[in-house]
């Protein structure tokens, strides 16, 4: 369906699922074009084979250049996109109640924002292709109401529908759109977010989980792959919940 | 986090996706008990190297013993099961106002019963392993109003929250429970229940997908695999639509 060796993007290649993603792509036959990737990292990849561009001074993607530099870099590179994805967002935390107009606007920016510019930027490269594939990361907060995050449940929730928007609108152009949210994660932010700081406070997390653990960074990304890796087409506009049953 | 080689139980390996997911999970290293496999696909899997179990004279597994059987045969052949899938069901068609009590039942005693069947015969012999992955596969009618099949739709619905229940029962034990339904895949059972004899005839059908083209059965082998191979074990009590966008 694609040529050989696929390209993959892969915005926020630094932190959280980057470096497991990068890695599980580069695996399974792609050339990558990362966003702020550690040196390390793309020495690791290139060992083993693998065409790297890496595109830094993103600043997460907050602004609307950071991923358009991510696909110019792309097309001027490889000259196409078989798959892309992206992390995205802090976490706002607080009760509805005592929050401030600036906590909103923080999640809305971070979680909502960041995927649109995102989206706006790859998709029209896809549509114009004829085929691709979009996994946006959002977090499983945006598929049930998360007490003690409320506003930023709304911005994931906002960027889980923005997807089944777009995938709706891009369907009929061969280009597939969909989400994943985690929570729970292994991940030494999530941990330190939480405080966890010794067994107890590990154990009192893990409690708050139905599968009573947290969750593996390359497991995900192997989760993830099936929908970037070119292995199934005809997906389109879901969400999962990647959260050991909390979501 | 299981033995090696892993265990897989297919129910209904006669047909629509049965045969497609048995090869992929013997590609990943899986040995398989099978329900009603044809003996040309148990014929070829051994010559690969699979180990294969195969039961016979299940009926589509519509009676309760039916799944006992294939439980029996893998803890009898193997000592447990990692992996169980099944395709169940049969469409029933027909406005909502035009329908009789005879429908309902057919709908519910294929798309809900057989799945109530399945899960019960398998889940806890998963519990007492403290470790196994279940992906029902449904209809993508079920997550989503669909007219034409209301009955039909109604049923999936329910098999999927049912999904939803058992997962949050079990996940403390270390069990997934998932779920993914198909709309418009190219499958003999799915032409022939459209109309589709003629080039134009599948246009038509076609033109009511977002995507535009039916689905790849090995396609949806390889998607069911991300749920079922043991590569990812933190992702629970989820449905996903394989219908490219229609659901």
């Amino acid at each position: 369906m694609t040529p050989s060796p696929r390209i993959a993007l892969l915005g926020e290649a630094d932190s959280y699922s980057g470096p497991a993603l990068a890695r599980t792509l580069a695996a399974r036959g792609h050339h990558l074009v990362l966003g702020d990737a550690t040196a390390d990292l793309v020495a690791e990849l290139k060992a083993g084979g693998t065409s790297v561009v890496n595109v830094t001074g993103l600043d997460h993607l907050r602004e609307a250049p950071a991923s358009q530099r991510l696909v110019d870099a792309a097309l001027s590179e490889f000259g196409r996109i078989d798959a892309a994805t992206t992390f995205s967002g802090i976490i706002v935390t607080g009760r509805f109640l005592d929050s401030s107009f600036e906590d909103y606007q923080r999640a809305v920016k971070s979680c909502l924002e960041i995927p649109y510019h995102f989206l706006r930027a790859i998709v029209p490269v896809m549509a114009e292709q004829g085929y691709g594939q979009v996994l946006l990361q959002t977090s499983a907060t945006g598929g049930r109401a998360t007490p003690g995050a409320p506003l930023y449940s709304m911005a994931r929730a906002g960027a889980n529908h923005l997807v089944r928007n777009v995938a709706a609108e891009v369907a009929g152009g061969g280009v597939q759109v969909n989400a994943v949210g985690t929570n729970f994660m292994d991940f030494p932010g999530f941990l330190a977010a939480n405080g966890v700081t010794s067994p107890e406070a590990r154990s009192k997390v893990e409690s708050r989980v139905p599968m009573r653990r947290l969750g593996d960074l390359d497991e995900f990304a192997a989760f993830c792959a099936a929908f970037l890796d070119g292995s199934s087409t005809f997906v389109t506009g879901q969400f999962v919940s990647y959260s050991g049953g909390w979501g």
